[in-house]
């Protein structure tokens, strides 16, 4: 620490809607970091920051701050070039899966480090810990390795990644300011940077199911960040999409990687496809390959071989028969008609009651529970047909399920409107 | 606690612009006093509530929830009518000493209960701990005798009073929310309110020495508490006094009780009996005596009478020498003309730096320690002349002190303005 500053005195300078300096962001971080700033002194600058935002230099500042707080990787002398996605979150968003080796199997390193869900959002690591002997720590050294010679790897962020980030992370959580675009856009920016990735792509989600669910927000989060990402010298661009309905038809863990596997065998929901396909462009394009038919390496078994080494350079069996749950429950419909409305956010808490999410951070999930999908809005239906099946390993888990579902989809007549919130990719934003 | 709710909940709806209910407020201060309520999270809502602002029936909420926490006394059996003031503090402010005696001599009860000084601004029970004998401690049954006897007592709060407000104060201090109307309100009046007084007059201070600086907001701040006044049954009233200048010619600890005698005995200078008649009558009025010749009290030695029997009870001797401090230092106008200028905030913060006042609540004040002014503004000076006197028991206070008061005063040409920022008693507020 080069300067002391009086954390009242920061407080209040941003209480009172100024600016705080390089020098005292530094302090301010690293202090926090250190435990001479206490937590309720941060929490209270952080609901200050909520309401009264931060300009784009303290946003770069913050976020060079939480790097600094802790260790940063460097690719840069991988033989190929680096891309990442980072997504903000939803139901369903199993978009990783497909979308991490499809990149890859183009010559491009993809260095995905990911977490874990919490609440009503699952968490890509949970999704392929499903999948039997598949492990999500890899060191430094041996993601190099796996990036060299695989291309893509998914792991578990390090723990002396962003720490600070981490810590302010987890006291936003029980204050009530979690929701400030400055603290957001810097803490997922911050572990990007840190990352070493030379490229981004992000998929920044509106709608019910989202995170923030105001495209407004939406937008203002998405440009922040690819103002960060050009500030640090990180090619970066946004899609904001939609996340008012469930993204494909399965949601939970398993299943998603099922889903996963289809697109990857050139099938799959058109949903999960369109989005694979648009956020493997925009990666390519970073990494230098703007030209690439994306969509053939889907088709043609590409980005399959790229999954399948992928996933076994981690221990896993890409042959292994999934987790199935013991019990389901499906629900049908009650007339014919047509699916006009189907929720993500119900949908999400439901599979999350089911036992595909988790409560608290250290709790374990399931990973057969979840939901499949049968029907998607638009869909013809007739009575008696399945709308969608719940799975869980335990029948109790069942009625609290169905009770978040309560109203959370709706049969209307042909020429009802369709209730989707617009088309799925609404915005790109980036250079 | 009748109904739970979720800290993070009710963060977030301070946050959102939106009001607490009765119930939730009632939940918060009880689980925050309980601990159930982490510091964090109080001091993200303080932020939000300083920043968002309070409804008139949420801060009398979080008045009475504040009372709720603690005892209450109550003077209702008392034989006389009970009336009590309150300031928000300024330098030199010492008009209790006189005011309270002065009421009192005309058969009203002043039950006062006072604090320390902390900061640049004095505090009562440390002025009149510069009498020998004198002590702050007194039982409720003591206090209630004394008020029957002699009329006046000044005496610390008990740690039962509003316990809520002690611990919330001591968070807001270290979290830059200690200006926020709502709270400053509730924290205030909570404590006057639980002690039991039937009316109550609020010197609101404004001006570069007072707690607020801006009148706006001392405005906002005494009708906020008349509102809570009303609101709780107990009369109330505000005057909006001007703190731009030191209030009397002693700043510090002794010679503010001097000062305060000359009042008593009809003399002193003529801000500090300006104020104290326009508070007792203030006073007065409430307790049904509109009427009373306050000034009458002063020249004629009721007042003296009530404040050598008000000494005396709580173990003081009225006729003791007072302390003298060991060294002192005297500042002379280096030109003739006249005084233009004497900013209330450097000698604050002067005749702390001197020892008058203390840096933390634990560390002790030195009686002797202040300063003297022997020119007022307005007043013309001749060069070599006194204009004001150092005093300390330690030289080498004096050079820090000294730093303080660089560019506090002027002496300008007669027909220059004079900066006083307004007359001493700018506003009414009340019923």
């Amino acid at each position: 620490m080069v300067e002391a500053f009086d954390a009242v005195d920061l407080i209040r300078i941003k209480r009172d809607r100024g600016s705080l300096s390089t020098a005292q962001i530094d302090w301010l971080v690293d202090a926090y970091t250190r435990g001479y700033v206490a937590d309720e002194q941060m929490s209270a600058m952080a609901m200050a920051i909520l309401l009264n935002g931060m300009g784009r230099e303290e946003i770069r500042d913050l976020t060079l701050a939480m790097i600094a707080s802790g260790e940063r990787m460097d690719f840069a002398g991988l033989s190929k070039p680096t891309t990442d996605k980072h997504s903000t979150g939803g139901v369903g968003d199993k978009i990783t899966l497909p979308l991490a080796p499809l990149v890859a199997s183009f010559g491009v390193a993809v260095p995905q480090l990911s977490g874990r869900g919490l609440g009503h959002t699952g968490g890509t690591l949970d999704k392929l810990e499903s999948i039997p002997g598949w492990r999500a720590d890899v060191s430094p050294s041996r993601m190099r390795e796996i990036l060299e010679e695989v291309g893509a790897v998914v792991c578990a962020a390090g723990g002396n990644l962003a720490p600070a980030d981490k810590k302010l992370y987890a006291l936003r959580d029980i204050t009530g300011t979690v929701e400030a675009i400055p603290l957001i856009a810097s803490s997922i920016m911050s572990k990007k940077i840190a990352e070493g990735t030379a490229a981004l792509v992000l998929d920044v989600k509106f709608g019910s199911g989202a995170f923030l669910k105001d495209i407004e927000l939406s937008r203002e989060l998405a440009r922040t960040m690819v103002a960060l990402g050009e500030d640090a010298g990180v090619t970066t661009s946004a899609l904001l999409t939609n996340m008012n309905v469930p993204l494909g038809r399965a949601i939970g863990n398993a299943n998603e990687v099922r889903e996963s596997v289809e697109v990857l065998a050139g099938g799959g929901p058109a949903d999960i496809v369109e989005l694979t396909l648009a956020l493997a462009r925009e990666m390519l394009a970073h990494a230098g390959q703007p030209d690439a038919d994306a969509e053939a390496a889907l088709r043609d078994g590409r980005a399959m071989d790229t999954w399948r080494a992928m996933i076994a350079a981690q221990g896993g069996d890409p042959d292994a028969a999934l987790p199935v749950a013991k019990e389901t429950h499906v629900v049908t419909a009650d007339r014919d008609g047509v699916l006009v409305e189907q929720q993500a956010l119900p949908f999400g808490i439901a599979a999350w009651r089911l036992g595909a999410g988790r409560a608290r951070a250290e709790d374990p999930v399931q990973h057969a529970a979840g939901i499949d999908l049968h029907a998607k809005p638009g869909d013809a239906v007739t009575a008696g047909q399945p709308l969608f099946t719940l799975s869980a390993d335990e029948p109790e888990r069942f009625a609290r399920a169905l009770e978040a579902l309560d109203g959370a989809y709706r049969i209307g007549d042909a020429g009802d409107e369709v209730l989707t919130g617009g088309p799925l990719i609404a915005e790109r934003i980036g250079a």
